[in-house]
C-alpha cells in the first residue's frame, strides 16, 4: 500500500485526458495535476525550452509526496522522458511506450500512424520504440501544429467547418496510406475523437495515449501493491500557471466531471 | 538628437511589422527587439499574467539604454500600457492611439470595426479611446485568437483554406454591419491584409497598428529632435526567448528583409 498521491502534468488541459482514466481505473488515488496553462502550448517550441519546461514542472510536483509522476504531455514524453527519469528519484512515466504498445497490438496490416506536435515528430520517440518492438511495422507520422489551440479555444465539436477542415487537411495523407491504426500522440486530441474518426472511418483504431498511459500506471501499481487503502475515495487537486479564472469551463469537458473548486495559480518560474 | 537605439517588444514575431516600418521611415535608428517566442501567445491569457510578462519584457529592454519603448504588442498595450508607462522613466508608447486617430480620419460612416485577441477585446481600451476623439462613432469588435497561432505557424498565404475559412468565420459579422474602417488590433494581422481585404472588399480600409504607431514614434522623435545622427545607418538587433533556431525564416517575411546574424537568445525569466 502507498498512500502518496499520483503526479500527473501537462502543457495545459491535455493532460486531464489521462487523469479522467486514473479516476475512473483507480478511484481511491490522490491525484495532483499541474497544467502549464501560462506557457502552452509547448509543442512549437525548441527541444531546449521543452526541456526547460519540463524540469520546472516535474520541480514543482516534487514540492509533494510523491509516488510517481506521469508526464501526460506528448511533447515532453517524446523529448524529455529519459532525461526527467534520470534526474528523478521515484518512478517518472510518460505516454510513448503504452502507446506503442497498444498500436502494436490492435494493428493488422502494420501500418500505424503517428499525429502529435511539431516537437514529437521531429523527436523520432515513437518511431524508436516501435523498431524495438516490432521492426516490421511502418509508422507514417505528421505534425499537427494547429490542433492544440484549436482544442485550447474550444473548437472541437464535429461540424465546426474550421476543425473539420484543418482535421482533413492533416489526415489525408494517412487515410491515402491506408493506416489501420492511428496513434493520437498529443494528449489534447482525444476530444477531437469523433472528428478524427469520422474522417479516418470505422476500419481505423484510434490510440488514446492519455488512456493508454493511464492504464499502464494502474497496472504498474497494482502489480507493485503501490495502490492507496481500498474504500476511500482519492481526492484531485489541479494546479495552472496562468490565472484559475476560466480553467474549470474547459476542465470539466476534459475529464468528463467537475474540478470542484481544488484549483490553485502556482508560479511555475520559481522552480 | 539622441543617439540611443529605441527599444520593442511583442509575444512574439507580431512587432517586426512595427519595426519594418520604423526601419523604413527612421533608416538611421538602432533599434532592439525583444520577441517572447517562448511563452508566445499572449492573447488568450489572463489580465494577471499578461501585464507580468509585459514587465519582464520592459526589464530585459532596460537592461539596453534606450529613447523609447514601443509595446508593438496589442494584447500588451491594451491590458498593460499605463502601468508599465507609469512604471518606466523613459516614454513607453502603444499601438491603441496611433490606430484610433487613424481610423477616426479614415472613416467616412463613422462604423469601426476592431478585430484582436481576446485580451484585446476584453480590455475595451480601443472602445475607451474612441469615445474620447469622437463620441458618435460606433465600434463592433471582436476576438480572432485562432490567427495569431495560424500566422506563428506561417498560415497566411491567399487561398491557403484554413486561414481563409477561419477569416470567413471571423469578418462575416463585420462585413455584415458595413464598416468602413477595420482596425487590425493585433501586431500579427498585417501578414493577413490580403486574405482580411479581399474579404471586407476594397471600399474598406484596414489600419495596420504596427505601422501606424511606428509612423507616431518617427512624429514624435523627429518633433522633439531625438533621432540619431543623420547619414548613418542604423542597426537593428533581435532578441527571442526560445531558441534561436527558425527565428530567422520567419522573421524576415514579417521584416521583408534579412535579420541576419543578429538575433540572441534571452532569459527572459530573470528579469
Amino acid at each position: 500500500m502507498d498512500t502518496r498521491p499520483i503526479g500527473v502534468f501537462d502543457s495545459g488541459l491535455g493532460g486531464l485526458t489521462a487523469v479522467r482514466e486514473l479516476q475512473r481505473l483507480l478511484p481511491g488515488e490522490d491525484i495532483i495535476y499541474f497544467g502549464d496553462t501560462g506557457r502552452v502550448p509547448y509543442g512549437s517550441r525548441s527541444r531546449e525550452t521543452i526541456i526547460k519546461y519540463g524540469r520546472q514542472d516535474v520541480a514543482f510536483l516534487r514540492t509533494f509526496d510523491l509516488k510517481a509522476i506521469v508526464i501526460a504531455c506528448g511533447t515532453v514524453s517524446t523529448t524529455a522522458l529519459d532525461l526527467l527519469a534520470a534526474e528523478t528519484p521515484i518512478p517518472v512515466w510518460g505516454v510513448v511506450e503504452p502507446a506503442v504498445r497498444a498500436a502494436a497490438d490492435a494493428t493488422k496490416n502494420r501500418k500505424i500512424g503517428l499525429i502529435g506536435t511539431q516537437a514529437t515528430i521531429r523527436s523520432g520517440a515513437y518511431e524508436r520504440m516501435l523498431a524495438g518492438l516490432d521492426p516490421e511495422a511502418e509508422v507514417l507520422s505528421g505534425a499537427c501544429p494547429l490542433f492544440v489551440p484549436l482544442v485550447e479555444n474550444g473548437r472541437f465539436q464535429p461540424g465546426d467547418l474550421v476543425v473539420e477542415t484543418v482535421a482533413a487537411e492533416y489526415l489525408a495523407p494517412f487515410r491515402a496510406t491506408g493506416v489501420d491504426t492511428l496513434i493520437l500522440g498529443c494528449t489534447h486530441y482525444p476530444l477531437l475523437t469523433d472528428i478524427i474518426g469520422r474522417y479516418m472511418g470505422p476500419g481505423v483504431t484510434l490510440i488514446n495515449t492519455g488512456a493508454t498511459c493511464a492504464r499502464q500506471v494502474a497496472d504498474i501499481l497494482t502489480r507493485r501493491d503501490a495502490l492507496a487503502k481500498p474504500g476511500k475515495a482519492g481526492v484531485s487537486r489541479y494546479y495552472v500557471s496562468d490565472s484559475t479564472e476560466g480553467f474549470a469551463q474547459l476542465a470539466g469537458i476534459f475529464l468528463g466531471r467537475d474540478v470542484g473548486d481544488h484549483v490553485e495559480q502556482v508560479d511555475i518560474w520559481r522552480y
